[in-house]
């Protein structure tokens, strides 16, 4: 049975329940079989919840739309009581720790009746565009198992597009849903900024830059688990307005002509984008001319201020330098450069010379500079911008890691993958890759389309689209269930 | 004609020219009148516009629903391209400060057929809870000259509860708008965080903190004000669902049975609160007690967390160094001490203390503070908190002061002042002083009444309700039109 399951997606994963053609322990167990099957090569999952998920089958599941469907969970971007949660970090797993509460997506996740299976492998804090945490080492590309899965979702992508399960967990500060989505092969949509609530544990992470949904292999999963987790908490700083209607509804609506802008190049500092990344672009470019839209190259200005992404690591640097500082509190004692990542630590030591006031001026330079980006949506008549997700195609592992005397290599290394994605966390718009290209050697390249403020609505229309015209779902990863 | 015309607000100014009974020249003429007449006295509008103001009546007015009705803007929180901006400060006036773009909510005003017929007083950068700037002079309180507006919207305060113009922009950043209201027997609603937007040349002021709209003598007025300017523009980092009708409809609308909790006092570090400021709360509820709601002590735990307020300091201070900077960048030179009031320069010289990463710790304790306040709301089962706007009445002028060997004088002194009102300004829930009690010596005291997140649509119901049940309007101040 394990096979014919493994490439569902959950919404047909949760129909079989709903039918009981399967109960939710066979759907969970295959799962687990698959886990144990996969995971020795890929390394995707690094804290397994099997015990859990059974236990969670033979009570009683939530009567939600994804009744019984496994799925896994970045082991960051929210936390789950009782499990570990390590985020890549050596101190974190040295000191075992297992956070007491449960972030509020997850209990809406839960409500839905997703079971979870495991908890999945990130960088260091999240702050790498590749999955290959000293601590936990490195993720494997179902693709090219000598390849980069992208970061910081890279565990998540990787349970997902080897068939480990139909979602995981994933969260975005500058590319982290887009980025492995892209290596990977799937489908990835980081929602608008206050989409989906990132309480009771946070505001806004990152000054707002920070956003979380799934990895998935449809859209349609996208969306209906979209509707699922959207909508506020309590006391949120950020609070996008609410949809006019399920986004699982958008699916399949015409989105009408659209006018879609195409941009292959990064601000100059940020170097060339590799041909087959413009490649990948400019094929979308064509299935949506060939959908009756009409692209043009055009692009926000804005989007050329090399200055712009400089001036907001101030902000990047004081968020690494608070979470070390939050992890000092956790230990009892002070964070060390044995205790981090070389680049972390960089990172982190940086922003001894960032004041208070830098961080002020970083944030209302960003704010001023997202009005002149949107705007181009907003006053100059288009729809959708589409670039290349990353710069080049996935990297072979190692390739971004720092050694040990050489701190800003991953840093400089590291910003091709985030130049076309990092700008629309800045901005807080909606933004999706799209997984409708290889390269020669078969590697997947997505492509990113970005939407006006909350627009979701209208990425989850063309997406649906494109998987109608160019469908992926039968594209399988060399390493696969 | 002017003496009639003095006390109406502007939506019955409105109503006078819509029905031909008067023409906007007319209006704004009669305005000009009584500032000419009792600013000498006041100091409430430091620019006038009356030449551009006629010359407005004179083109084709916006046909919006408050065409022809003069008003008067607060110079800070928004610039008007063309007119003086000087915050206050003795270094913008020197310079003759000029700024070239309109703010979007001065375009909303403007587009609802507003004269706009000066600039009106605030403290330095708005930094202060009383309108003395050392470079224009105190604004003096309509209701006893020797006594403070309170501040920062003291200008526009000591203008509307005049009677030189029915309403007067006005912005809270830790009770700017609340704290005059109150001074100067106004109302005056702080709306949600991103309610109001404060483009294009800002994003989030004060880390989310400010918010902008009017004083005004009548609730009908700021709400029907509200629906002018509510919305986001784009770009906007904050955004706040959208009512689900014009606030203006629920004027008059029942709120049906509240239940409200009553809190005089403040977190213990904040002092004490005057027996005043007390018995004008414990009124309020009696009165809302006749109107059929429950009133009983209750708040939310969290109000009396001491160390919230002090760790916050490290945003403020942070961004009142990034406010010199920026002056800095206008006049070409760094800023000395003597170009800034001696707390200013303390706050600033401070912020050198504050990092990046204590910057966004200090959001981070916000944020998760925010939840557990806003949870009184969501999770109590309460509908209203009511508290003394202030904890002070109005004080003398000079009180506030600092003298030049004692910057700290001034911020010790302010802390009264602002302790029920800043905590709100974290939180971003919707807050508004009433004006129902008078001191003995006959001074306004205003009530404090606290909405869940975005419930400005309930708080504009109780307040009318409050002011059918106990009018002010009819009460003049010592001084006025």
């Amino acid at each position: 049975m394990t096979d014919e399951l493994a490439f569902l997606d959950a919404t047909a994963q949760a129909d079989l329940v709903r039918r009981r053609d399967i109960s939710p322990l066979e759907l969970v167990e295959a799962a687990i079989t698959r886990v144990e099957k996969l995971n020795p090569e890929l390394n995707a999952v690094i804290h397994p919840l099997f015990e859990q998920a059974r236990t969670a089958t033979r009570s009683d599941l939530p009567q939600g739309p994804f009744r019984g469907v496994p799925m896994v969970v970045k082991d960051l971007d929210g936390t789950l009581a009782g499990a570990p949660y390590h985020a890549g970090n050596r101190l974190l797993a040295e000191l075992g720790y297992v956070p007491e509460t449960t972030s509020h997506l997850f209990e809406k996740l839960l409500g839905a009746g997703f079971v979870f299976i495991g908890k999945t492998n990130t960088p260091e804090l999240g702050l790498m565009p590749t999955t290959e945490p000293l601590a936990k080492g490195p993720t494997r590309n179902p693709w090219h198992t000598e390849r980069s899965t992208g970061g910081s979702s890279g565990g998540s992508s990787a349970a997902v597009a080897s068939g480990m399960v139909p979602v995981g967990h994933a969260g975005d500060g500058g590319g982290s849903i887009r980025i492995p989505a892209s290596h990977c092969g799937l489908f990835g949509l980081k929602p608008s900024r206050g989409r989906v609530s990132l309480g009771p544990e946070e505001g806004g992470a990152w000054a707002g830059l920070v956003m979380r949904h799934v990895v998935s292999r449809s859209v349609r999963d996208s969306a209906a688990i979209l509707d699922v987790i959207e909508g506020p908490m309590t006391g949120d700083p950020y609070t996008a307005p609410p949809p006019s209607r399920p986004y699982r509804e958008e699916v399949g609506v015409n989105p009408g002509r659209l006018r879609v802008g195409l941009r292959t190049h990064t601000a100059a500092a940020m170097g060339e984008t590799d041909p087959e990344c413009v490649a990948a672009a400019e094929d979308t470019a064509r299935v949506l001319e060939s959908l009756g839209h009409s692209v043009e190259v055009a692009s926000p200005a804005a989007l050329d201020d090399e200055n712009l992404m400089e001036r907001f690591m101030a902000v990047f640097m004081s968020s690494v330098r608070a979470g070390l500082d939050e992890l000092a509190l956790l230990a009892g004692r002070d964070v060390r450069p044995e205790d981090v990542e070389p680049t972390t630590w960089m990172y982190a030591s940086m922003a001894a010379d960032v004041s208070g006031a830098q961080y002020v001026a970083a944030v209302h330079t960003a704010q001023v500079w997202t009005r002149h980006v949107a705007s181009w949506w907003a006053d100059d008549g288009f729809d959708l911008l589409l670039t290349p997700t990353c710069a080049e195609p996935p990297p072979v592992l190692g390739d971004l890691v720092s050694p040990d005397d050489n701190p800003l290599h991953g840093a400089l290394r590291a910003t091709p993958f985030a130049a076309y994605t990092a700008p629309f966390n800045v901005t807080g718009q909606p933004a999706m890759s799209v997984p409708l290209y290889f390269s020669a050697a078969g590697l997947p390249i997505g492509t990113q389309l970005v939407a006006a403020p909350y627009r979701e609505d209208l990425l989850f229309r063309v997406a649906a689209q494109l998987e109608e015209a160019r469908p992926w779902a039968d594209r399988r990863p060399t390493v696969h269930a």
